[in-house]
């Protein structure tokens, strides 16, 4: 598929470069896409850019209008500033595929969430973007097992889905299981994302008291 | 161990089987005795007491007093109100197991949290009875699998405590085990009981999916 991922950080990059692999044609969206290719700063887009010739970069309507699905590689508290500069219209009918969350580090380590409980920034997606199919997924684990599940326990371990439409979620699911995720369990609708989205509290120390990324949770059931 | 289970509902009910069941000599506390036994409804006490004899009843406050350690298995909206009733006199000094959630079922089911993200009820425990060792553990899963983790996956799944006082922990994790919990994960002071509350959210979500209470997660790593 055509598959437009907003962000140029971290999540974005490996989720640009897993879906590549597993043969999705990519464009990396980004604000500016001057700027973005101008920085040369150790670590910067550009380098990672070299690397990985078959992704290309576009802003983020233009990578959201010219693609089949859009995956939202923002920091939970840009998210819905993202979107916007993505434009609804190119959004209208998509799946969105939402993998952010809405952490606060303004009171340092572990972070406290801007929304919980009550709402979910899932929910905040879909109701500012009424025409995207919202899928949150993948917001449970680190950027690097997100696209290589086998790292750790050779994939025996478990992602979510929430979201209100059924063959978005079973298209989403069908990503996953490509990218080698074994055990994605369907949670429901999108209301379902502060379930996931509140998980982050226990992610948080669990990722303290471990001292490592790679790990994750299976549900044993 | 002189253990008082301070509730007479399925928690306190299950764990003081399953500790006693382990060795350990137990009081269930509650507010009133007399009241306690006295009700005949099925499902009432008093049938439970007949086939537990070995377990005995005793108020909160007499029950905590000649316990060496004193395990919370009220509901989350009652815990300080119970403990309160315990005495803190009665707390001082001792290993409190807090098993608790604060859970407000007001608005149906899912519940939500009345406290999270920056506090807990463990902490509010904590912060109520200073002199008390509070471990916040087990809440992360349902009754019957407290007592009985093998009955899930040969038991390899994964509880948590949390707690300000090492040996207090070491002391909990070690009657864990002795219940049959594989993978105890120490995941810092007390404030981590943040994160395994809220995974409550994440829980129950879970158990609407899965439809059963039979499930738990393993931490992969």
């Amino acid at each position: 598929m055509r598959i437009a991922v907003l962000g140029t950080g971290q999540v974005g990059r490996n989720l640009a470069s897993g879906l590549a692999n597993i043969g999705h044609e990519i464009t990396v969206g980004t604000r500016d896409v001057k700027t973005t290719l101008a920085a040369t700063e150790p670590g910067a887009f550009a380098g990672w850019a070299e690397q990985h010739p078959q992704v290309k970069l576009a802003t983020f309507a233009d990578a959201a209008a010219n693609s089949e699905l859009v995956v939202n590689a923002a920091k939970g508290t840009a998210t819905l500033d993202v979107l916007t500069a993505a434009g609804a219209e190119n959004l209208s009918d998509k799946i969105l595929i939402e993998v952010s969350n809405p952490l606060d580090f303004g009171g340092g380590f572990p972070a406290t969430l801007t929304v919980k409980d009550t709402d979910s920034l899932g929910e905040q997606v879909q109701r500012a973007f009424p025409q995207a199919l919202v899928v949150k997924t993948l917001n449970t684990i680190a950027n690097e097992l997100m696209i290589e599940p086998k790292r750790l326990a050779g994939g025996d371990h478990t992602v979510f889905v929430s979201g209100n439409d059924a063959d978005a979620k079973a298209t989403v699911t069908d990503i996953l299981t490509a990218l080698g995720h074994e055990d994605v369990i369907d949670l429901g609708d999108i209301t379902t994302a502060r379930g996931t989205e509140m998980y982050l509290g226990l992610w948080m120390r669990l990722f303290q008291s471990l001292g490592t990324l790679d790990f994750n949770i299976k549900v044993t059931r």
